[in-house]
């Protein structure tokens, strides 16, 4: 057994590269087109323009959702650690999909957008590895991994190319859907395990200070993830205004209705790392129309009242409500934002 | 007493819905524009060249100074959460004071520069935090946020319209000015308190850790600070290189008066942990001038040394010096360079 | 001898600000080329443009190579305050040492791209600095700061003036010439003392923690490293591409390998923090080339393999294996990649 999971990762890693040889090739500018149309910017100069948005990506990608989960006292560096792999596995698996599902029988084209959307595509899979964490083998990591970012490519596909839905900062196919797949695959694998409380899934003083490396890296880089692949100009622009100003309206209700519904008026840790991040995944679906700055405000600040009462009063199991993992139910008439806003927490936060 | 937190907090965060709805609206290129002057940026392509520093303001307001405090050892969870709320609820606020004076009767435009201007405004609260950290409500900092941040806005407006003084990184109008409002929030309501020693802000090794993660991120990228909404073209380059020449110079200097100042020629870890930074206010104010790259130098090495021994040698109450909050006291006659350099240590260091 | 270090650190300060004040002058537009060639960017454009990729190696000099090396228990202060000096007074030598060279005569010019490389010239010291932590005294530090960049200087205009060669990532110049450096001066100061086993070097669970913040931001921002100085257009967006698919494929590598030689087949911490940034430094020198998505990611692949059985197999001192530091012994005709990779875990791993 000792072999097989090297081995697996080794196969990936040759199967990528293969896949690569074969199907990918740069992003150029044919030169032709430079003087021609001087108001659209070469591809190259995007290239640089978009960078910076997509290394605030990388880092909520490699930073905030590693260091989130560390508030589980014993996972610290399987977060961490686990993270850093399944990120880098998966987008290179994403550019792989993506591309395919995209690029209509050409070759498949590596710039600055199809790396955006690779990290994105493994923000799905971080997504559920929130539901299983400290409960997965290596393997079945690696397993979900694929399987996860083929569906989510599938789907994203069907979301936006064939129904045309809006989805600019990808609410729906990423946060909805990993949220869904992990509590999926958690059912599947752990029916039974889940009734008993998990030790090691308490927090510790300095486990919450780690945590919030991640919360706060996620917070202040959201904007860039629900504008970096936005159409340029006011609508990028108005994706990332409307994601500041969501998540600053989300924090002031988040800590109000945590400091309400705790013991005593306190705020709630969990809430604070989980409910403060809900603005920016509600506002997502919409945030390049124009919708007007105080209805995006209006949009975070539900969205952090519906997170902190969904995680307060519709976890799954009630047997260990305030202890175990805080999986959601659902109802099958939950409404949809609740929906969006409960699977935030379910992946957000997996202890009390 | 267990809502009124809550209570305020939603009343807020609902009235700065209303005021954003009635007031706000988006900075928009007229399409005219964008052909006529070729030169000048499009504001919409503007925005894209001044998202990264922005970026890097908004990691210094919300990871800067967030744990920049966690060094008392049991404040380290109030110092990033408190933050958090603070600034979510400063920067709306500040976009609504700041733009009701700078609008001259229209209404408010938000673009990049508004939210760069509305980060820099809650710099001010937070600064005047680390004056009063362990000693307030979170009602007394709801309240203090509103009030300092119009104070704030109202102050900027007179020195930088009114008087057109120069002070493009805001050493004046936000550092000093904080460090004062925090040192009066601290003398009205706790003057007889100030006098105890608290256990709690002691410092330990890992909490100096967290704190050190403050402390670079402030002191990466306060060139960003420095140069965020200077004139675009050289005046900002310059900005961004002599910030970057007075901090690296600054740490020189504090290292060795550090090193002076202390007992067997140790270094102080809340030396480095703050006089590292003073570098970066005292260029502040003129920044943006062509003033020499060695002046930006001598500057920030002046910093360095003033902001040691200031520390070491002008604590207020001299009772507990060496154990209590490290306030300064002034006489009327102190020079402006050691006020603010002083000012600087108040709020960043508050325990030895 | 409680007065040499600060008055050491002094001296050289005021000698920078003199330096300086001789013979660096900002980089500025010539007013009149700004119309004339269109294509190109005046460099006050280039400045802001080029901003965000200095910030990300500002970010990796700074917290990536500070945090790196708090895996040692009773080192964490040390090495994140001592890399904080040594970096901030290396990159004011690095402009001048590094400007004279490539200024033909005339006044140094300080702009972005010497801001840039000075932060480059400083990472050369901080890899030679893994070597020697706390073996050193601080005065040694600045000395071999002074020495260690002017010989990096002198080396780099050999390789890249002199020779022509293609080094863009600066692999050669900075990794492997920075570790070198620091065996040298290990080896002549502290020979003898390297066969005890400090017990100051062990490591700790938050401790790893602390040095995974360091390994995710060197990590991630790794494609500004490799492309911040290469020529704009095509071949900097290569170089940004080729990092970011390296380094994922060398975290396979580096997963499954340090899975198959640890016992029972467990991770080891110190080949995640160490070899996933393989993959940086081995495509550094050829990033910008037309190489191809895939042949990036097969020499990221077989950067992390060599890495980790470099750092299991080529120990110097065979006596402390598996606890001393890991020095690497190499035999004269150790071929060029192995002698790069294991120089980086040289310097990236001095415990286990």
């Amino acid at each position: 057994m000792k072999f097989s999971f090297p081995l697996m990762a080794l196969g990936l890693e040759v199967t990528m590269i293969v896949l690569f040889a074969l199907f990918v090739e740069y992003e150029m500018d044919p030169i032709v087109i430079k003087q021609t149309n001087a108001t659209k910017l070469p591809k190259s100069e995007r290239f640089l323009q978009l960078y910076p948005l997509f290394q605030d990506v990388h880092v909520m990608i490699f930073v905030g959702f590693g260091f989130l989960m560390t508030f589980l006292k014993k996972y610290g560096f399987s977060s961490v650690g686990i993270n850093l792999f399944v990120a880098a596995l998966g987008l290179q698996w994403g550019i792989i999909v993506q591309g395919i599902l995209h690029s209509r029988g050409q070759k498949i084209q590596i710039g600055i957008k199809s790396m955006i959307n690779a990290d994105f595509s493994t923000a799905t899979v971080l997504i559920s590895f929130g539901a299983v964490l400290g409960k997965t083998s290596p393997i079945q990591m690696l397993v979900m991994t694929i399987l996860e970012i083929a569906a989510f490519a599938g789907n994203e596909y069907l979301v936006g190319e064939i129904f045309q839905a809006s989805d600019i900062g990808a609410s729906m196919t990423i946060h909805a859907f990993g949220a869904y797949f992990g509590l999926a695959v958690a059912g599947i694998l752990y029916r039974s395990g889940l009734r008993k409380r998990h030790k090691n899934e308490e927090s510790v003083y300095y486990s919450d200070l780690f945590a919030m490396i991640g919360t706060l890296f996620l917070w202040i880089f959201w904007p860039s993830f629900n504008s970096a692949i936005a159409e340029p100009g006011n609508k990028q622009n108005r994706a990332a205004i409307h994601t500041y100003l969501s998540l600053a309206a989300c924090v002031l209700t988040a800590y109000a209705f945590s400091s309400l519904v705790t013991h005593r008026g306190k705020l709630n840790m969990v809430h604070i790392q989980n409910a403060t991040l809900a603005g920016g995944v509600a506002v997502g679906t919409c945030a390049d129309m124009d919708i007007g700055p105080f209805v995006a405000m209006i949009i975070g600040s539900t969205a952090g009242v519906v997170s902190v009462l969904g995680y307060k009063f519709l976890t799954v199991y009630h047997s260990h409500a305030g202890s175990g993992p805080g999986f959601f139910h659902w109802n099958s008439s939950c409404w949809r934002s609740s929906y969006r806003f409960n699977s935030k927490d379910t992946y957000l936060g997996t202890a009390i």
